[in-house]
């Protein structure tokens, strides 16, 4: 037996006990007669003490060769400590080693085991190993299992059964791009590993499987941005015999319950809104609701003098950043510079400072009068001491602009706090959305999605206003969810396909075991997915998703630590019928 | 909203409620003034009632369209059913409609949606989404979902954190053929489809994790034999600071707990036993121990005589069958032949009947008297009435057919219960095994297996003696787990992978970071992995996984439902630097 006990449970209660510890040595004090050890293991630190005068000889010298890391066994007593230390479970009693032994030796680690690390991202990703050592990442580890039974545990009780469905599937051109696997047994044919067990899970809910979820690998060959990986984890969940509503109450259901569950707090607000409220309030499909900023549009107010800039603008619109108006020019200047950079893309930016004793100052008072810019207080909410800032231009631009302001001056502010939670539902969202790359429609959430049937009207007139039965669920600013009501016949589904640009051959030939599944009698159905990395980092308090995966790849795709992807023998490429195209 | 009920729960309690219910038309019987329907959902049949006294009138003739498979959605009436139908929970009621609405038609399935069904494998394979409405499937896959949550629950509630590792890793000629995927974004590079998460989990225990489990896809591109598929799921497990004695307590109490919880049994007994008993013993390392008929080696008592074949074999070795001794000349002639047949191999059978008079009769009583063969019977444990039966020849492969014997007479006699459980170890496999084709030793479980210390220094001189911590654990004659003690140190590692053939250059191309990591303080550890596919099937008291898994391949790892794998796109091809080379 290793251990009795883990390095994270004596306490005073367990002194004068004989112990046996194993771990890894976490640093050293050494005083010459006294040798103190930091001793670590998952569960915490435990101090040893070496002593001259208590401790046999030939112990204390073999004490004397330990390093950073070494892994070892102890054995000894539970003692009182002189000084203790409150900070830790363990501090209070400290182990008088008696026997010991060196189960492993280390050399010197390439970055520091501690919470704060002197290691680059590079080199904690190669050694991943020793990163996850460090209680940082350990316990974003366990933190993403607690989770993830929490969501098992709550779909289950809810009836839900978790199947598991294929990896190896078929490759489909819709969506994003597919990892595809060569068969060696069906030569000149490949597998795709999945984006998501979309299909599968329709077909489930065909089968009558009602109540379906899992916790699931998908895959996307995607040029990497930031923060992205090509295999992620995904909550993925359908279920038959329902409506939208049915959905949301459920899915709310579980996001309170996690939320209450893990962060201890009640979420009293749930709101929904739908996509254009969405738009129209925050210039953003995944508004971040824990503080307000909200956007007031000053067409109106605005396009009755002789400024040029905003007469010609689809659209105005400006948001009130909370004590603002003490910026100074300089302050004020470099925030114009910020809405200027190629990464937000505004040509300026106008700003109206709201002074205390009710006077306004603007950019623009050689246009624009005090009983104007008291109407655009009005408008955007601003109170005295608040910056009125506000940009024009063709509307989904400038949208997408200040909105990006908003949520900089929000996190300059301190307003997005991580340990508040601000989950709200954004529904009806348009069915299709125009590409400009390929010149037409694509699903803007795919083409199961069902249109709201009040809509299908409009789908050969208008099709960009055609709403769908298809809804997000937002967390501080993060779609962690979405999902939508699925079409269910055949004909639909047909419909669907051809305003995507799909002939009838190519749908049958992608998706004919699907159509044909439809003729079979499926019930009227729809799910959600939930980006469980997302989800899982939201709930920790932290927005890269990477800190909450084990062994998460780079931003080519690579895994540093094992050094894959790799070239493999040609042997390998002949038994699969390819050869190299390079 | 769909349905107020679902078509399991409704019994008297409910009458004279008003309902709503949708599902799935199992049967219809028209009988003109009247009609039933049987409504099917996941949970169950509640009967529907069109009466012409009581119904719509337009509600009884919309009711005479309906077909097979139709989806409905009804409301109406629960009234107390005139014959009762005890064998179901809803049998006492059924609904009188009032009002009903088609959700969705349905063409004629191919095959019937019945418990027994007359659809055969493939055209159930094909059209599996409706194969999972039959009962059978249905309850295979919640059973699963159900096997999967205890398995969950129990291992967290012992500290296990559960870690999902990467799919997209590196190829290793090591161990079975590997699933690639071409990368993209490193041209002429291939990520591996995870054999199994055998180095990341390793690299976790360096990492401190400690006590880590996942439930995993594994894929494995192997020729497939009868019920095996080239994506399985496996309970992967490992364990640090543990000897093998605590991986089996651990392990021992998840079994125990699964098969009290899941079938009600109390497992009292939970044996173990080395690999050269079990090969003894049954001839055979995964032993099914619910029956008897174990080994009786007779070189001793049957090489004495002027039997040649006996004289010349390695090994004379027989089984007791119980009741044996009243085959018929020609049920024992058909026994004979079915151990000849070219599957099992044997060159004959020798058999002795023992008569209720306690005299003999074999077919050898021309060179065995009657006091051999009551030795024979002693060392074999048979009893008055049984047949023994004798077969020899070279050790593995004669105990290889008495084993297939032994079961096929236990499967004749109905011995293999499927509601009994016995679980056992079996401990201190061999290292290595000498692999005929390619005429080196490969590692029996594989390559991080530590060698038990004692037997280290026979690895130059016998390394087929070598024994290896590893253990099998065997229910009811399955293997459905395995694992090891790993090494974990750097030498030991490099000393192994010698004996395995590689290179200190392949070595370390290969398993490089491995090496690495056991640098930096490796602990001692240990794991085992289940298949979770047949635990689940042996669980549910059946043998074939294929019956569990709810979108299986086929024996060309096709899956025939959607068609996969597929050709793909010339263009996809190019993105991805590969041609095809038929």
């Amino acid at each position: 037996m290793y251990r009795s006990h883990s390095c994270g449970e004596l306490n005073a209660s367990n002194i004068n006990q004989e112990v046996t510890l194993s771990g890894w040595v976490q640093k050293i004090r050494d005083k010459g007669f006294m040798i103190w050890v930091d001793l670590r293991d998952r569960y915490g630190i435990t101090q040893l003490i070496f002593d001259e005068q208590r401790t046999p000889k030939e112990i204390v010298s073999k004490a004397k060769t330990l390093g950073r890391e070494f892994v070892i066994q102890v054995k000894g007593t539970v003692i009182e400590r002189e000084s203790k230390n409150p900070n830790i479970p363990t501090g209070d009693i400290e182990i008088l080693v008696q026997e010991f032994a060196i189960l492993n030796e280390a050399i010197v680690p390439p970055f520091t085991i501690e919470d704060e690390t002197d290691g680059g991202e590079d080199i904690r990703m190669k050694y991943r190993y020793l990163d996850i050592r460090r209680n940082p990442v350990k316990n974003n580890l366990m933190f993403r299992h607690q989770v993830g039974m929490k969501v098992r545990n709550y779909l289950s009780e809810e009836g839900f059964i978790e199947v598991e469905t294929p990896y190896l599937i078929k490759s489909t051109p819709e969506g994003a791009r597919d990892f595809v696997v060569p068969s060696r047994m069906n030569e000149g044919q490949f597998y795709a590993l999945p984006q998501s067990p979309q299909t599968f899970k329709q077909l489930l809910m065909v089968g009558g499987m009602d109540k379906y979820f899992q916790i699931v690998k998908c895959f996307r060959d995607e040029d990497l941005r930031a923060d992205r990986q090509p295999e992620f984890t995904q909550i993925d969940c359908e279920m038959a015999f329902v409506e939208q509503e049915d959905i949301l109450t459920i899915f709310e259901g579980l996001t309170r319950h996690l939320i209450k569950e893990i962060k201890g707090i009640e979420i009293s607000d749930f709101p929904r809104m739908t996509y254009n409220q969405a738009m129209k309030t925050y210039g953003n499909d995944k508004p971040d609701i824990r503080f307000g900023m909200k956007f007031g549009e000053l067409n109106e107010v605005t396009q009755h003098k002789d400024f040029k800039v905003f007469n010609e603008a689809e659209l105005v619109v400006g948001i009130a950043v909370p004590g603002g108006a003490s910026y100074t020019r300089k302050e004020i200047d470099k925030l114009i510079d910020w809405v200027k950079r190629p990464q937000v893309g505004a040509l300026g930016m106008v700003y109206v400072k709201c002074n205390d004793d009710s006077t306004y100052k603007s950019s623009v008072d050689k246009f624009y009068d005090q009983e104007d810019l008291a109407k655009w207080a009005q408008v955007t909410g601003a109170q005295a001491g608040d910056l009125i800032c506000v940009l024009s231009g063709q509307t989904n631009k400038v949208r997408a602009q200040l909105s990006a302001l908003r949520m900089e001056m929000a996190e300059r502010l301190g307003l997005r706090n991580p340990e508040e939670f601000a989950p709200l539902w954004v529904v009806d969202f348009p069915l299709l959305e125009w590409d400009e790359e390929t010149e037409r429609y694509h699903a803007m959430h795919h083409p199961f999605t069902s249109p709201k049937p009040e809509d299908i009207s409009l789908l050969d007139s208008k099709p960009g206003e055609v709403r769908a039965n298809a809804y997000d669920l937002v967390l501080n600013g993060n779609e962690i969810g979405g999902g939508s009501i699925r079409i269910h016949d055949k004909e639909t589904q047909a419909l669907m396909f051809d305003h995507l640009g799909f002939t009838p051959e190519e749908a049958k030939e992608q998706f004919g075991f699907l159509m044909d599944a439809f003729q079979y009698g499926a019930p009227p159905h729809g799910g959600i997915a939930f980006g469980f990395d997302r989800l899982v980092s939201i709930l920790g308090g932290q927005e890269t998703i990477r800190d909450f995966i084990a062994f998460p790849k780079n931003n080519s795709g690579r895994d540093v630590m094992i050094d894959a992807p790799a070239t493999i023998d040609t042997d390998q490429l002949k038994e699969l019928n390819i050869k190299l195209d390079l």
